[in-house]
């Protein structure tokens, strides 16, 4: 019974940008920076919990669904019209010290020793299948998993071959990594692979942190009690966002606004052209959940801090800078 | 046959600080910082030792209550009406070199090499449910543990998956570490984590001294004659416990008490909003330990060092003086 | 279904010593150094679905093809006119964290364990046979590793002694490595042993970076459409690979090239001599993709910079300049 | 064989400490800093080879005492009246590099692999209970093992629970460790958990080191000879230890004394209160083998450099010089 | 089909050192340092394929050769007069990242595990009885390795205990080590233990280029046409290795030349004797390869470059300078 | 069939300490320390080589003499009248990479794999029985080992307990290290605990170097008639040593000589009470061999460098001058 997403008082960014990974899952993770007990964690449990439910094939190990198509697992992808049951979108967690074994799955040893099969034992990416996987200490996960987890997050698929064995199964999940800016940075190359990248604080104003202890407080002393007083106002997100998916294969980029797209990032000098597309699709999945059928200037000026604000050069004189650098170059090219 | 804590010469605001989580255990953890040899892991062995036996059901392997609810282990949550035993109220020792394994449980290796089979073997977190988990020197605990044992504190489940295990069972309990300030320094984030903190220290005292290394000494030539001579002293303690206990739940914190939490929070720069809830529930603690309905600024006056010292941004000038500078703060929002 | 490579636009170096490698292997591995984000793998993957298949012999576990003589494996290399299947050519990616034995492959633990049975279990190396191994981040990647994918790549045969098993099998391929400059430089004598280098970056024409959005964009939203619609492009690559790989045999290397070809070595003081035979070996499958049957002098002014830039020795004054020193040397010796 | 202890030419100090010791075992261990070849580990071996044999139950795998009271092994405590046997008190030697397991007792593999039960095979712990256990260099010990011993010294029961055992056992014992200054400090809080400390040296007058060496190339040449000579005198240290082992009971520490006791740990500032307990128990010791019922001030002037030398807080200035800092402390307050 | 011996161009230093060990395997190994390409390995291949094959007795898994005497394994000593087969010279490569077993031969897993017993494998050093071993990069190898290696080169014997095995079997062969100077030193200790040392580095000479790269093409190209085209070349060094081993016993070190060596080695300060002894064999491997029966002058000359080089003391101010010392002591005393 | 011990050129010191550690084991080990290639294994091997056979328990795995006494091993101690046989002292070398486990013994794994059976597999201490253990580039030896195998020296008894085991057998041998100094240290303790040290040089002169390499030139071409040539001289050191070993009982070291032995070691010094007993029975074996009955001032001189050398304390001002502070002193006392 998590903490309802709708509950939350302020962070608006890091809401938009959940919501907009949810309606457009290739625009990729989120990467949430910020101080200790800011509540990163609280709005991907709640957010998880609202959405509607997904539907997997029934019996299958890895959480198959019928539109992972190619990527579906050997046994699905043998069955011509397979049953399906609903589940609720999975949020997994994913403890610092998890080996790559337990993420990626492994032999399964019971049944290696006991009766000499090599069978598969599905993994937390397995377990995160169609939902999200979360990382809070993103910055202290070890390089070799952060880059597994970006590229299965970025292919959708898991491919396991070891120890005899050769699964691959799909594996579709927004990666969500959370940290603090005080305990190291993350390489250059994997915030690159962030789609999204927000920063969260403690409010600094009086009523609202009074709101949000009270909150608490109700919540810890009555779970039930609290979700269902918020249940009408999550189911509220949770039809946004659902119409946002239905009318975002709709929603037009225009050239006017795809020059704008190429030239932020040009005038910003982010790396390579993840940034151009991330920034186009962040755009249009705004567009999507307010309800327009096209993307306009104000959509950029909205998406670009979160889509570009993490793939810009470290500039040793600006650190800590980078928000204001994104907000002059929106100023000047989306003026 | 521990030392009683009724007969702990000074040390007032350890024993406090150990009440208020014995009557509210969602405070969190105490951390206890000071001089070797000051008598730290005393008060919490003897006040393990004077609290009401705990109600557990008769032969579950995790010590899982009737009260534990959605965490239960599968097969307490499969039963209706189980039959329960009474239990001492476990204290717990981990060692600094545990590893992981003996503190989650894990795989049983004795039935899987004898017979195959994938047994759970439960660890130090299940036979600290529903007690206490006592760690010396948590300064010198790995990082990965320390978090470990802050997650299934905070969340009062162990959730373990290894080894192709896939168990969850109850794991409530008050974490209680203890440390010497010149060995080194806790990460902030941990910290952070803990409810409490409190310093001890050697009484400069000469009488004091005297009665001190007197009980010892007849503690240690007589545990069984010196504790009679201290029982009814800890009963009026435990008394106290369970009538704080039933209180709780009717004290109120007044809008006006609430202001004051924040403010105090605020001034002091605490990063999130850990600060403000567990300010508020030990001074509630504190009044219900009094016997009080409500709680007055007195309560958050007593309550503020132990929640709040350890929680200020470090600065370099004023190192070793968090105490001061909550006083300070105290001193001017409380006056 | 990758990324077609007739529809990626510019990098034309990439491409062309990507297709000079694919008509004569024997000028050895790629080394594609740049920016996160530009393409690198695109480029490889495109290339290696585009080409004819392959004939393997039926059911070796190895992939030999009768053309690998000597070093087919003990089964096939006892079969007298063993049948052949045709096979996509392999691209196979090899993950940083892979350790030996996944590379080379090794005891097949199952049968071992289950029958007692010394089997081979094939790695990489076998499924890389007759096509491309692909280490991204190269510069990462352990030196033993890159030792072993090297001499393999140069000998063609993988040998494996270890466990008790001795197997050798062909494995033969074209090794592409691609990585970050600022992340780190490869040891000399890995660089050395790489046949071509290309940098790569990400275009700062506005145009083209408009262009290249839309076209991954429309290939994310429908990667078949899209394939289908540059199929006709990509076929005309492949009859160009394979026509010159039917002329390669003809084309001559007068005298008066190859003196050029050890002039500009020694000019630009590259070690050893294998400088010399890549820089042959590069002009003439250049002049075979172009039809002709001799190789020019401009065909060496298109080899020398991918042949020679990273093979000079590293003058810190000049770091980063290798480019230009090449350059130069062309300019001055085949003017 | 050993070295008879009466045969000791000089030591003084060490002599009386591992006395002391012999007498109460409360006081904890001893720590014998000096010069190699000093004799450190000859005290000890003599000592423990003159001492009454102790009485154990007959068949117990961990040495059980029958005034092992509560913590008897599992056996042992369901036997109502135990056979006896009797057994020289052990001296166990524990070498820098014993692992935990062989300290504490581990799985005994052999009925492990052989017959998949899951036995202890009891380790050094088990083999020192009612005797010594020695440790050389025990600067250079690792912390942990360290930590292990001292605790189970101070508890008296070795509990131990991995590979899915659960032992308890007796195990009283002295830790005596022995090092040399020059080769590394041990941490302050393990200094402060020996009970007693001294430092030896190679004597520098002429004559007693000829006597030395005499006695020591005649022991060497005939141990059992010598030993035969000094037997008389050994057994005159014996009655002079069973003595004040029956008397200790009586003896008096009045309060004067006890307001020494804590006036010179305070003077001193050592840290918490170990230092008073061990030097009133010291001096206590003291008395008895001195045949009186009472401790005075000559008692605690002797046993305060043993007591509290190595319990001093560190001071730059005065490094070396604990004995000092302790005589004159002793010269005031004790005046 | 390795290139041939003969069709090498320049490097007549480093094939004279090769053919001076071919004929006095007593000289012991050759360091060989020098650019990258240069060639080093490919002379070796090339004298090991041209050399008459040894004759070893037939079924013996260590390669014993009749002449092996004393170091013959158990069961070749055991037979009276063994049949022998032919074989080609080993030359076997020992890869940087083998491992002490795969080295020595270990315990045959397979074996073990399937039928209980405990049978040894052969290792490389028994695949390289009678022939070369050859380690590129030997300056990265780790000590221990090196070590082994040259413990087993001196003394012809490869004795293996671990895993409760005891095996020796005869391992004679010349290492062969070569290595790049800029990647690391190798202890002197090492150096010493080398035979011979030459440096070799790519020809700077345009027309020597010009050939090495016209006849490597058409080796590579057509390696079994080349072989045979350079046959008779190689096979007018094979006789005159065979010549040069029958006459090498009858060949004379007069007083004033074993004089000569002692001066030059007195010096030039070369630690202990290693280098009279290498310098007086190699002088006569020289005058037995030229087909004279006695040393004179002009093989110490020749021969002191390569056998003192590499045994000088280092002399910081004449780092690089070891050929230029050897030359003027050379000058003086051979003058 | 090693060098013989009597064809050594010079190095008298070294050769006089092996002598008499052979004729008085219990003075201890020989350290032995110079040049590489001076031939320090060389004069131990051959001493080895030349000492009368020794007698042992026939089918004692641990080579069990009739006059090890209490430390024989189980079976020889429950043996009423074993029966004997004679042996080759035997010389073991103790690679440097040697792990503990091959040091000491171990489980048979193969016994305990097959079997079930926890059987011992004895290891290099039960072979070194009765002999010498000979380890090369001792300084470079790990601490742990060093540590065990001058404790095994010192009491004549290995004492394995570990998997289970628990297995004593006698390893009485003399350990001779030998190192160069500028390749580390030896840590102060271990040096102290060599009983005699000597240093060793490449000898400067002329003809003795030319003598050197002309022995080492004949032997190594025809070891057996070498050794067959130097048969008679190598007798003559038997018989000597044989004399030395019957006298030695009855040598006699005088009270004045006993003074002056103190006299030394006080006044140069040294640690602890080894260096008296060493040099008093140093001095006593010099006299032995000489056919002397009692010690006298020349056989002190003799023996003070070797046996007080290395047990100076270290003045950083007099590195390397240690020789002469011996001689210095000597010449003072013994004047």
């Amino acid at each position: 019974m998590p903490f309802p997403f709708s509950a939350i008082v302020g962070q608006e960014r890091l809401k938009q940008a959940l919501l907009c990974v949810a309606v457009d899952p290739s625009i990729g993770g989120v990467l949430v920076m910020g101080d200790r007990g800011a509540g990163k964690s609280t709005a991907i449990r709640g957010l998880a919990a609202l959405l509607p439910e997904i539907s997997v094939i029934a019996g299958c190990a890895y959480g198959c669904r019928q539109d992972d198509g190619a990527s579906q697992c050997e046994r699905c992808a043998a069955m011509s019209d397979p049953e399906t049951i609903r589940r609720t979108v999975p949020m997994v967690d994913l403890p610092l010290g998890a080996g790559e074994e337990r993420v990626t799955g492994a032999l399964d040893l019971e049944r290696a020793l006991g009766k000499g099969e090599k069978a598969f034992e599905p993994g937390l990416l397995a377990r995160a299948n169609g939902g999200f996987l979360y990382i809070d200490e993103v910055n202290l996960l070890e390089d070799h998993l952060v880059d597994l987890l970006l590229d299965v997050a970025a292919s959708g698929t898991n491919v396991v071959e070891r120890d005899g064995l050769s699964v691959r199964h799909p594996a579709r999940f927004v990666l969500v990594g959370s940290g603090n800016p005080e305990e190291g940075e993350l390489r250059p190359q994997f915030l690159d692979r962030f789609g999204l990248s927000v920063d969260v604080s403690t409010p600094e104003d009086l009523p609202q942190r009074i709101e949000i202890v009270r909150r608490r407080d109700s919540y810890d002393r009555d779970p039930q009690g609290f979700a269902k007083a918020w249940r009408r106002r999550d189911l509220a997100v949770r039809r946004k966002v659902v119409a946002a998916r239905d009318r975002i294969g709709e929603v037009e980029v225009g050239d006017a606004m795809l020059e704008r797209v190429a030239r932020l990032c040009l005038s910003l000098g982010t790396d390579g052209l993840r940034g151009e597309l991330v920034l186009m699709r962040t755009a249009r999945a705004i567009a999507a959940l307010a309800g327009r059928d096209e993307v306009d200037t104000n959509d950029l000026r909205e998406a670009a801090p979160m889509a570009l604000g993490h793939r810009l050069r470290r500039d040793p004189l600006e650190s800590g800078q980078e928000g204001a650098r994104v907000e002059r170059a929106v100023a000047e090219i989306l003026a």
